[in-house]
């Protein structure tokens, strides 16, 4: 892991959440992304060499809707980059963390993406980003 | 603001965290700090340009040991790295953003910090911070 590639927090309203950030970072979002598959839209802003990411739900059964009911909005993932995400996985794996999928899903700003259960990492919901280009 | 300084995480018990932190990051913490104003002692890993901290409580007083009991373990705020905190703090006042402090406060790794309301920013607990030398 070489860096914090993004920060994902869940909003309830995408819109006004830019809006805020907008205003907090001094500069606005420089996409917008739905992910079908997550059933999630996805704002993400410039921050030095790592990522802002706002997400809100499409759907209420999403995991980002689930979240919002039980936590409200705030900070719900931090993501590292990795230069060799199947590499990794098996190194976490063998380290004993639970990893939530056996293989590399297709995630938001083109990467490839396997998130490890917070139970493993003291409450943190931790993902890992490699680059699919 | 230019970078992630860095990631607050809220742990129970610093020693056993460090060792989790130390097998997903793949290196240990460069250094611990116990910041006695804020009742936390703190331990520091490097990921690229930001960190990531890990807080536990040294008193069931402070914030974190009360972030904990209503929370439970897991992220607590995102810092920003910022050249001038006092311009920072003023344009964010005047922005509309309340913040936790009126002046800079001397915070862990040589830093002068101020947080930002969680509740102007989604549910976000943001910090500003500026190198003390």
């Amino acid at each position: 892991m070489n860096k914090i590639e993004h920060l994902g927090i869940a909003v309830r309203n995408l819109r006004e959440a830019e809006a805020v950030f907008e205003r907090l970072l001094g500069a606005g979002p420089y996409k917008r992304e739905t992910v079908e598959s997550e059933r999630v839209t996805t704002s993400f802003f410039r921050m030095g060499e790592s990522k802002v990411e706002l997400l809100e739900a499409t759907d209420p059964q999403s995991v980002i809707a689930r979240y919002l009911e039980r936590r409200g909005e705030g900070l719900h993932h931090v993501a590292f980059a990795v230069g060799d995400i199947r590499a990794e996985m098996q190194r976490l794996k063998q380290a004993g963390f639970t990893l939530l999928s056996d293989e590399p899903r297709a995630g938001a700003d083109n990467k490839w993406v396997c998130f490890v259960h917070p139970k493993d990492c003291n409450g943190v919901l931790v993902e890992l980003c490699q680059d699919r280009y």
